[in-house]
């Protein structure tokens, strides 16, 4: 599944993006700056503005991690059902389990408001490079232009927010070689439409996860809501119920999560022998920890049941990443491509003195590897909840330029949002979660650290964790907003056992902030030059790497060669059937009663799922796939097993994204779950 | 479930075992040295030469990490269905799943030979630590009296096993302070009996695993045969149908693997910091991985099923166990009783000199955590066997005194039925399992190393995977006789992928392995001080540390306080039926159907689990526990969650033994599984 995974994208999206060569039908382009001559020249397509401002303007960004397109004039949003689970989860109750269960709102009066989603939809983007490079001079040491940079992104977007009242974001861009503003209107009211069973939506299970043929209807309806009411969206997408045939052009809008295609050898290195096998031992740990909390009943495993998901889905894909990295092979071809490079370069007067960005690169790897296994806090909702007040409190004393990134005011009204959300807490999985992340931080420090000592206070992990639990009221919305209301001083005078800790905490974690910082810096500086001493050697028709923001990707329909046989492009609903059948008895292939009901009812050679070579990554999850006259033929969910090596390198022989097709997805709402009016409004 | 972890035991093992202060019924106590004043002091018991010698002669030691006894006439072994487990599967074939479906043997004729199961009786205990000691010279560095001991010991058990022909092991006890000959009579012709379903053996699963109440009938029974005769046994245990009752003392005689009382500060310390969270981080990744395996098809997950099972017992043992050493609480009252102890000591002139080894102990835990993560082979069963081919053939050339000890005459016989094994191997699962151990290679030295690169020979872990497991034949036990038959040359002259891979890793498996082995020899001369100290300053009254020998624990039947309420000693069969409602819905709470068709017929208040304060540990799985007349009670089986930390720490206060009652058993046999006869000669 291709969710950006927000447990583990935060400290690599701040990881900036930058270019490379471009080979097929690679790119995940702006929207700004769309490969116009390569689709002429290789498609024959000459998108016009018209249709590219369509496209973006009916695509939405989820803020819980994907993506999603508006698909009617009346706010009904299509995204996947592992996008929505975020959502579905938080409206789930011990009575009612949505994600298992499905839903179907019968009138507008059923759907069910979403705790905290927030959708973002890109209304325009401004190039702010020269106000930005202008406002950090030249003789700053990293420390002072990272301030001096981060304060005019503070002031440029609270200036953007102030005159048009739309969410503004800088976005960096090519390792900093750009800044651009996006601009985006909101959609916070956001509603429960439809979502189908996890039996279908996650048919196969964790065993089919980035498989591929494949059979799942991941798919899940929202609508916005404005003032009470559905809202009118001028632009909306066309559905097609036209099958997809060998060959078609489609185009994938979505928000990318991040790519790592520019990454140096040295920086692959440290992926691969550091970051990547620590990531895997600590998702390995989680799956495990949340494993056992839902053995312990039914209610545990419903309560377990999303976050295992997404660490089960992460964990498949950081392997798959991890494998890539460890074929001799990827090296060796990154390697020598860099050599080639720097040996151009080398006979360049002007490109020669940035050469150095390299060795800086792999030093600065050597620094990060440092910071691994170095926690300054505990994944858990609670805490997060206790360090964010803790954080605001003291940030909110300063001047908006000179704030943590995520306390700036432009973001203010997200950031409450999150934090005052009503999803519910449950506290003996915040128990769990809490004593699993207090074991481990005694494991990173050892148990003699005197912080270690301070925080356990003398008790085991499990019995700091129950204390700290009962000791909390921070499950409770109210007091969050007491403290939300106060300033420092309440924070300060707090007697919330989980305040008290994440003040204890607070010093610990900006320190490590701070150096974690100072090397993005350093290394956002040294990829400019590689940014730079790249254009000029492979030229300057390229797309940025990926960094959660609006991209347009395109590919074709196409099958693919594996071990010796073809893999045709497309699955039928049928299909399904038979798949659930040669899987009998295996856990997670029963299809729902739902299906097995309707099966004689349903047009079974309807396209499933198809595949096409378009460059996606995570984040990409819920993205339309849209044919050349821009109308709705799918949605991405997932890419197949040979994709997950795409976070660095993009390759067209096997790796494929895989899509619900929109006909499948109009024919079981209608002939599944019979609701032939929602079905009808499909495009409309 | 109280199974010694073959996989983990290895290193720990060679742990030498020292004495301490005991407290309550603490104790793992030699056969040659019960502790009778204690017995007949605190609980009015004087155990006879005659009592001691039949129970020890009616117990059993299965190669497979566990414990058992004889309980007929003729050759009934009754032992735990986890024990057997490794027996079921080597049995199971795609088409007959004994592991979850039970077997039953109706006549002598059906019973299932074990593929290479061996079982020791002790028949004899000499003391040669005169002999030993006499043989390493004081001026020795610890290199050279490593050398000479083992020399010595390969020796003595040569001699033993060519003027007795039983086995014969000599066993380091105290730290070192005492070297004892234990002489073993061998079973090699054993057979299944029965054994039931994995829902009633493992009812709860890995979610009730080390819980208590509990309701398992965690039972099995093979039989001994000599000649292709079911074997006559002179020494097998009573059969006691009468229910235990609160207070009574009970024995528990099996073999126990491994404690670590004696440790010291800076090793339980290690243990905390460095080597559990190691363990740890091992054994969540081979579950995941062999969930991820068993995922793909209902045979795969069988294949993969007796293996998951054993490390996922391993995982929440070990959880358990560093939980507890995260305790400031254990540290504190460890450390203070060291303080005291060599407060004392330095009060001595005599022992003064002897407290240096408490620093030398310190130093020596910096280096093995060193060592910790530095893979010098694979682990798998095809990669395990060409290792053990390559490292014979070498070993062979050698004297037999100065052989790795595992390759001594006195243990060919048990290392050839294991190499030439007729259990199956599954070449799917051998890659897989191969996979995922080339790539934590890569992981633990980084890619760029250059044995990595030539371990993957160009390849990724899972290409590299597959091109071993189709180069090799060793799956065939016929070629490994070949490479048996031969020598040296043999195998270096093989053109067998596995056993290139083992030629290659040899000398890093031999640096590796010298290195291990000096620690050990510099901690073993180090913890013999620790022991004279503790015997100077605390009395000798004691037992040595557990050593996967026979052993003689007792207690008394007890239930304990658990957050306010008082824990029951024991539940009857109609508490399974009512768990199994309690849990409905939940996986591994459902009764096998032979128990729900049987409800009515069995006599539901017959005792089915219950607990009592004997002192026990992974390897006593399977234990005999006797009455005071030395008939059988009850049959071990695991330990709750309080005994996990009684690795380094007894406890009586809330830690306890859970048993099979002897009476569940026969009543089962009898009403259950319809085999009125079998049930007879049981205790005949």
């Amino acid at each position: 599944m291709l969710q950006s995974s927000t447990i583990l994208l935060g400290s690599l999206l701040s990881i900036m993006a930058v270019s490379t060569v471009v080979r097929g039908d690679e790119g995940m382009w702006l929207f700004n700056a769309l490969p116009l001559k390569h689709l002429e020249q290789n498609h024959q397509f000459s998108p016009t503005t018209e249709w590219a401002d369509h496209l973006r303007l009916s695509s939405v960004r989820f803020n819980s991690g994907g993506s999603g397109s508006f698909v009617s004039s009346d706010g009904l949003v299509l995204t996947n059902h592992h996008v929505a689970s975020d959502t579905l989860h938080k409206l789930s109750t011990p009575e009612r389990n949505i994600i298992d269960a499905g839903f179907l709102a019968k009138q507008p009066s059923e759907e069910l408001p979403a705790p905290d989603l927030e959708l973002n939809q890109l209304v325009s983007i401004e190039n702010v490079t020269e106000r930005v490079n202008a406002a950090v001079a030249a003789d700053l040491n990293s420390d002072e232009a990272s301030k001096a940079r981060r304060a005019i992104i503070s002031t440029i977007e609270k200036e953007s927010l102030d005159s048009t009242g739309l969410r503004s974001d800088v976005v960096t861009l090519y390792g900093g070689a750009q800044y651009h503003l996006y601009r985006y209107k909101k959609y916070t009211d956001v509603r429960l439409v439809w979502a189908p069973e996890t039996k279908a939506a996650f048919f196969g299970g964790d065993a089919d996860n980035f498989e591929y043929p494949r059979y799942c209807l991941d798919a899940s309806l929202m609508r916005v809501y404005e003032d009470g009411k559905p809202a009118k969206i001028d632009n909306h997408l066309g559905w097609s119920d036209q099958p997809v045939a060998n060959g078609d052009l489609v185009f994938v809008s979505g928000n990318p999560g991040r790519t790592q295609r520019i990454f140096t050898t040295a920086a692959f290195k440290f992926l691969r022998d550091e970051r990547l096998p620590y990531v895997l031992d600590f998702l390995r740990r989680k799956e495990i920890m949340l494993q056992q909390y839902g053995l312990e009943g039914i209610e545990q495993k419903r309560q377990a049941r999303d976050e295992l998901f997404g660490i089960q889905n992460a964990r498949k894909a950081y392997t798959g990443m991890l494998a890539g990295l460890q074929s001799p092979q990827t090296i060796q071809t990154k390697q020598a491509a860099e050599d080639q490079l720097l040996s151009a370069a080398a006979k360049d007067e002007g490109l020669k003195p940035l050469t150095s960005a390299w060795q800086q690169i792999a030093d600065i790897q050597i620094e990060k590897a440092k910071l691994l296994g170095q926690s300054t806090g505990f994944q858990s909702r609670l805490y997060d909840i206790a360090e964010t007040l803790v954080l605001m409190s003291a940030e909110d004393q300063k001047p908006n330029s000179e704030r943590l990134r995520e306390y700036g005011e432009a973001g203010r009204e997200s950031l409450l949002q999150d934090l005052l959300s009503e999803a519910p807490i449950y506290p003996d999985l915040e128990r769990a979660k809490l004593a699993d992340e207090l074991a481990r931080f005694v494991e990173q420090r050892g148990g003699d650290d005197p912080l270690v000592q301070h925080v356990l206070n003398g008790q085991s992990p499990q019995e700091r964790a129950s204390e700290l639990i009962a000791g909390t009221k921070l499950a409770d919305v109210a007091a969050r907003q007491t403290l939300v209301d106060g300033d420092r001083t309440h924070v300060l005078a707090s007697d919330d056992a989980l305040i008290s800790l994440a003040l204890l905490m607070e010093p610990e974690y900006r320190a490590h902030r701070t150096r974690r910082e100072e090397l993005e810096e350093q290394e956002r500086q040294a990829y400019t030059k590689v940014s730079e001493v790249t254009a000029a050697i492979d030229g300057t028709d390229t797309y940025p790497d990926a960094t959660f923001t609006l991209r347009l990707a395109f590919g074709t329909v196409k099958g693919y060669q594996e071990n010796g046989q073809t893999v045709q492009p497309w699955t039928v609903l049928n299909g399904a059937f038979e798949h659930a059948a040669e899987h009998e008895g295996q856990e997670d292939f029963d299809l729902p009663e739902s299906w097995l009901a309707a099966k004689e009812k349903i047009d079974g050679h309807t396209q499933l799922n198809f595949i096409c070579t378009a460059d996606i990554i995570g984040g990409n999850s819920g993205s339309p796939v849209v044919n050349r006259e821009g109308d709705l033929v799918g949605l991405i969910f997932d890419g197949n097993i040979q994709s997950l090596t795409s976070d660095y390198l993009y390759s067209d022989e096997q790796a494929r994204a895989v899509s619900v097709s929109a006909a499948a997805i109009r024919e079981v709402i209608r002939n599944v779950y019979q609701a032939p009016e929602l079905a009808d409004s499909l495009g409309k």
